[in-house]
């Protein structure tokens, strides 16, 4: 297993200001989420709008974060694209611009089985000399979900380094976890269900990448600790704290998937001063009057604001 | 919370012989998970193949059940119907059988919103002087997930006593957990995800419904008490083992769902001699060649044969 | 091909009144269906919201419309249950009651792969000397679609007589129509699509079994009669009648799937007078204020009130 | 409604020969299929496998069609991105090549509702002068499908010129029909349900994009023709045999949805002659062996090799 990539490694948001990227807001997310304990940074994620941006604000985003970074800690950057060919041209500039790692989805819009997923995997992994993440994000993906045995395979032949899982689907990351120890754990297995960290580190979970992350950095950090010392009724008692500010996403009433996640973490970023803004990518509009200020309450009884 | 119902709590197999219920062979299940440590047995679930047997084979083996059981353990009873009306009389033969509690589902063939199922499960509720849990099975249900917010407020009512989440969405059962504390904790919250009871229970889960259960009740009886003790590494180490042998479920290519799942519990079930056969209802033909030796052997090397 | 069960055959909605079955809307609900052309009548489908009756008010209300109906058009039962043995008992009493044909459905609740159900079918033909209609509407059904081929198969082995097709797919319809072609034309092919009839014809399906034929039977039974003569631009001007009629079902915003439909329609049919009510099964709510009055408005649009 | 796009538009498939595309066969394509009546041609589309090819690939295959083409008929170009941003740059890059027409989804990966949708094609449309196609292909893109009252208000206002609807929903796309032309049919309708072109011309279709129109244009454009005669029968009778040389996607069993309907065709195509070979693009794997011949001999049955 590549230790450098256990632990808690948040999908970094992409700060908006007047339609464009606030850059300055990019390094701030960086040192907050680094001085609060990060290891590791997820730059192109779901969570950072990824699919919302051009490959030159993709670009921009990742130096920056990579170049702020400043090898503090590693940096994963998400190669979101359709299929083999399209993620590779993501891939190698990815490399250029200094990249410790990429994550990569089974293809989308394409209709593939599982086996042409595995081979999917395999040119990405052939065509970069970094570690390759298999990202697997069925509600995103037409409901794909990657199979276990299939990625352990990669695991152990070295073509994937490791897993954000964001299925929902607990049980089968417990089954990836057995059979991953059994094959003598060469993938790195990261849970994205940031409301059930507990469970999954107590099941043998290698990390966490969690959306909420970015809000409450802390609290994960103090979370792994924990972990790491297997103090298991710690682990919990912060994970119920993490899951009270959490409800943020809950707030948005009548919105899209996109607005009320991502939505919801902006706008605790922006009232904790993180970012400058709340903007969303087009054409998602940000949270605002009573949907922001119910966000603010919760953010604010957490002592957070 | 009714402590009464908390543990482990396995959904009975209906073991068949010649087409016909195997009555001899019902005891002897009840016998073997009440001597293993059961906290209750639950009968007319989807692991008792409820949705196969007719209203009088319903009756007989909830009779036999909750005859042989003789109070040593509650016993429910699955009300496994469509709607309301239909639940009712459901539930009032399982009262008159002598139940302890009824479980029922939203409905389903019908297309309802949640504001509908509320008053569904209360009509329930007011046919009956049962204890109600109610059943959360999206994958039996076309989809349709129980909102956490109707259950606690169906639980603060009385209306509701429990919760079987077999969702396969932990995160919102771990909302659902700490909405419910916040409450004050009105409703016991049973887990159906056998393979992540470990994080379920750290996580306040109170208890556990297994299918798997009906081939391995010692091993949940002993993760339960470790739990209780607070031994989470413990409770860890017996998951692991609980999921290799749960591995069972994997071993049937090309059959249905229930072929594989319950399938495979009365193979593992029949080999151990507490069944006589791993007969299933009609049309689902009994695992058998290779997939039955497969499923033995799993058992085997967990020395449950 | 049993052409007793070609043409319209409307699924009868079923009346209530004050909570109760209003029988003596029935018998004006079968009068007025039978008066306006229809060939045949379909007791305990979805729009009958058969599955919100108990089995003594399905047998009530198939015994009072056959008896009301006497002889004058076919009486098709629906005998909708989770699996086979349970469907058999309702054959067995629709067949007492003096059905003409039954309708049942795959296999739900339980989770059955396509050999089992069409070993259910077998069952249930087996089991009564009736003519039997396989029901194919995934969406009430976990999303289970019917295979053509083995539809076909059980026509030409005379266990199936017809299918009721509400899957919404057409693409496969107008396979299976062909496919039924091929293999000499044993099963009558019914859409329940009731807003491209007109295609589904032309395409050779051999009738339609409409949920909106109880507001509008007259407009159905013209197309059908247009059909016949091939007049096919006059079977298309009546199905854009038909459509901007059937726009009540869009009315009801916020309200579940069979409120909506079933509620429109029953409202639609309370403002013409056919019924005494426009109530619905519990725990579904009438339409009612403007929802209602919208559903009125175009129901006079059409000249229907 | 803008004339120029009605008719039978066939998403053209993109040949590739020892993993690079095979621009002469390109040429043979276009020849073959405007030589046989194709009213227009849409490059890009899922039978183009856009997916899977790279912008630069993208770029020389519209570029290549379009200049071979050479005006005879007017060339759609598939501008398949994730979001609004993305999705024009592609655009323009369309709009410099000399595309006559664009044809954009709602955005995918990303979680929108349908108010973010409709701006997303607002934006596009802005960003170009070029008509703009919405594509409806729910099977591909989360299950999610366009609201018809949003696309007619967009029709009305001149920010969508048509539809290309793949849906499978054609209950849907014949309500679509009847409210654009309500509003005066400002929205070209054209369908990609190629085997029920029939019911959708007689209710009142503007066209059809075909992907088995790239092995049987011939017959496309006769029941084209048929339809504008009213000659409904003759319609039906084209249909019929179309869909009997369509069952070669039904051929390949165990593949992946792309591997046979896409691979299907390119069969086809093959042994017609028109393509060099039958390959894919990475990671589909061409048909080969019995499930190669499967597809030919259909193809041959229909006189077509």
């Amino acid at each position: 297993m590549d230790t450098r990539f256990t632990g808690v490694i948040p999908p970094v948001v992409t700060p908006f200001k007047d339609g464009e990227i606030d850059f300055e807001s990019v390094d701030k997310v960086v040192d907050f989420l680094i001085d609060n304990g990060m290891n590791g940074l997820f730059v192109g994620g779901s969570s950072g709008e990824v699919a919302y941006l051009t490959d030159a604000q993709r670009d921009a985003v990742a130096e920056r974060v990579i170049k702020h970074t400043a090898g503090r800690v590693p940096v994963l950057v998400g190669v979101i694209e359709t299929t083999s060919a399209r993620v590779i041209e993501q891939a190698k500039r990815a490399e250029a611009l200094g990249a410790d790692a990429i994550v990569a989805t089974c293809p989308f819009y394409a209709i593939n089985d599982m086996a042409e997923i595995e081979d999917h995997f395999r040119a990405i992994a052939a065509a970069t000399s970094l570690p390759l993440f298999a990202y697997d994000v069925p509600v995103r993906l037409n409901g794909t979900k990657l199979a276990a045995e299939m990625l352990v395979k990669l695991g152990t032949e070295g073509v994937v380094t490791g897993i954000k899982d964001s299925s929902g689907d607990d049980v089968a990351f417990r089954r990836l976890v057995q059979l991953n120890d059994k094959a003598g754990h060469p993938l790195v297995l990261l849970t994205g269900h940031e409301c059930v960290v507990d469970g999954m580190l107590l099941g043998g979970g290698d990390g966490v990448v969690p959306g909420y992350g970015n809000v409450e950095p802390r609290a994960y950090a103090d979370m792994w600790a924990a972990a790491q010392a297997k103090d298991w009724d710690e682990v919990r008692r912060i994970q119920d704290g993490i899951n009270e500010g959490f409800e943020i996403v809950f707030v948005p009433q009548g919105r899209s998937g996109d607005a009320r996640g991502i939505g919801a973490f902006k706008t605790a970023m922006e009232a904790q001063g993180t970012i400058a803004t709340n903007e969303m990518a087009y054409p998602v509009k940000a949270l605002e009057g009573e949907t922001k200020e119910g966000v603010v309450a919760i953010a604010r009884s957490r002592g957070l604001v």
